[in-house]
């Protein structure tokens, strides 16, 4: 299988990462929209094009990641590539969710190719367990928790205000909202009442800390509602404490069966990341194995991870699965 | 969907009530091998059945679950039955697998049928747990343990020693390697050096209890690999405290990615059960509904968990489930 990959941030090298440790995939190119002569891809073999040249690409690549941002990117460039590849996705805007996967669909649809999109860990194997929760246990409640990890968005926050040089944020679980979860599965909790905020920030010198404090922890949304935390460290200790991108959380799902009721049944499911592009990135490979594998079958449109039965993201043959791991 | 019950033991009545906790599911009927004349169902509406009539109600169920042990009932009813009905069961003797799939598979063929085997939660959920590990990280080890939670053959093994009444036996992971295996995935430690076998005996008045407890202690195969602990009780405290059937167990996958490998990326699936029958039937039920849907679109054969995409588990639609729980 020929995998492209569009984009070529974090995740996009992730993503190289992982089809290069894949046997049965072949990385047939990296497209960015930076001049490739200024780039050193992470593995010697691959080749990296510029993004405009995409289109005459076309008959070397059976499934081209998508490795953009939610925000802008990918609206726009998931349902333009779908009309002229199989793509996967990571799409991850929850509100914008049926929009784009209505545009995508359609145009995956008109040209007879097939789509994933929403892949990773949430969305993704997160919304799966959820999904797993609610189709076993109909009396059961799931609750979701994020962290210990970097959150870039929280962490780009505190970068403009002024006086920071540079910062580093981690949502962090509270782990009396973890233990309840586990007890009896609290998804009433907002987002506050389940998370804290961990800041790493290293100041401009002579900056006035109290006052760079102060705005983070009143900043509306972002840590207003939360229990924030702010150490000022140097600008050496973020690079080599803070450099990594960790992440990871669980889902707890805690349900009841039983007359009447009386037995509890919990599902956790938890990932520790030491880096979460490239977990990630290892995810949308194994969607890429997958939407190659189904489109050959003939589906088309636009599907999620919840539409593929899990041997598809496997290159294990159904007997070898049975043998080895049933 | 209507879903017949085939035997009605302990995973019967977990069966029973998830199809009936089930909007979307109908139990058409029981059947047992006992007289249905001295038999309670759980659930009022329940209508039980001599299992020779079984039949003569094909034209009233959809997918018959078969709720009979591995060692002698499925290997024989399974293919028998699948050759008049869509079937799920619960075959876990892994060493017979592929024996029972391809007979399965066979008499469901040949008749149109679709059948699922070696449904539940081990062989089940933490198979494709396993499964997504392997899948997602190629560079990755997955090791799973079992309990705390009752092991009826280990039970049942004490209770043949002379001199005792009654007797539970719990299967209880050893900590250290569950630390181990989320340190670094140590899948090479045996059975007996990841879990140790704690059990509750009732025995005769007079009964000679250092003997017992050597008998047992000693026990190839059952116990004298493994550190066991052995505490006598009374009959009472035995139907009192450990009258339940818990279960559970952990799949911890420990993988790598980065280059060179310096970021670990840790899955793990948990599932602590206050009833194993309820919840091994309420998978059952799952995957009833899924070979149900399966069967609609033409599919036959047999298949696993592993060939059931995660939405076909689920009553919900899959626009219900993008926008609830992706």
């Amino acid at each position: 299988m020929n995998i492209g990959i569009f984009g070529y941030g974090n995740l996009g090298h992730g993503t190289e990462l992982a089809v290069c440790e894949s046997r049965d995939l072949h990385l047939a190119g990296i497209f960015t929209r930076r001049d490739p002569a200024r780039i050193t891809p992470l593995t010697k073999a691959a080749k990296i094009f510029p993004a405009k040249d995409i289109l005459s690409h076309k008959d070397e690549i059976d499934v081209l990641v998508i490795c953009g941002g939610s925000a802008t990117d990918l609206p726009k460039i998931s349902p333009m590539l779908a009309r002229h590849f199989n793509i996967v996705d990571s799409f991850d805007t929850h509100a914008a969710m049926e929009t784009h996967f209505a545009r995508v669909d359609a145009a995956a649809r008109e040209s007879g190719h097939l789509a994933l999109v929403g892949a990773g860990w949430d969305p993704g194997l997160f919304s799966l367990v959820r999904l797993w929760a609610e189709s076993i246990l109909p009396k059961s409640t799931a609750d979701t928790f994020w962290g210990p990890g970097v959150s870039q968005g929280h962490s780009d926050a505190i970068r403009r205000i002024p006086g920071v040089k540079d910062a580093r944020q981690y949502t962090v679980p509270i782990e009396e909202a973890v233990a309840s979860a586990r007890r009896c599965g609290h998804s009433v909790l907002p987002p506050q009442g389940k998370h804290r905020r961990e800041c790493f920030v290293a100041a401009e010198k002579g900056a006035d800390l109290a006052r760079i404090e102060n705005e983070i922890k009143t900043m509306p949304h972002y840590f207003a509602d939360y229990s924030t935390s702010v150490h000022f460290v140097s600008e050496d200790t973020l690079r080599q404490e803070h450099g990594d991108i960790p992440h990871g959380g669980c889902v707890i799902a805690a349900g009841q069966t039983g007359l009447p009721n009386q037995h509890r049944q919990l599902m956790e499911f938890r990932l520790k990341l030491d880096s979460n592009p490239e977990f990630t990135g290892a995810v949308l490979a194994a969607c890429a194995r997958a939407v190659h594998t189904l489109h050959r079958r003939g589906q088309v449109g636009c599907i999620t991870m919840a539409d593929v039965a899990p041997a598809d993201f496997s290159p294990l043959s159904r007997a070898d699965f049975r043998r080895r791991l049933l």
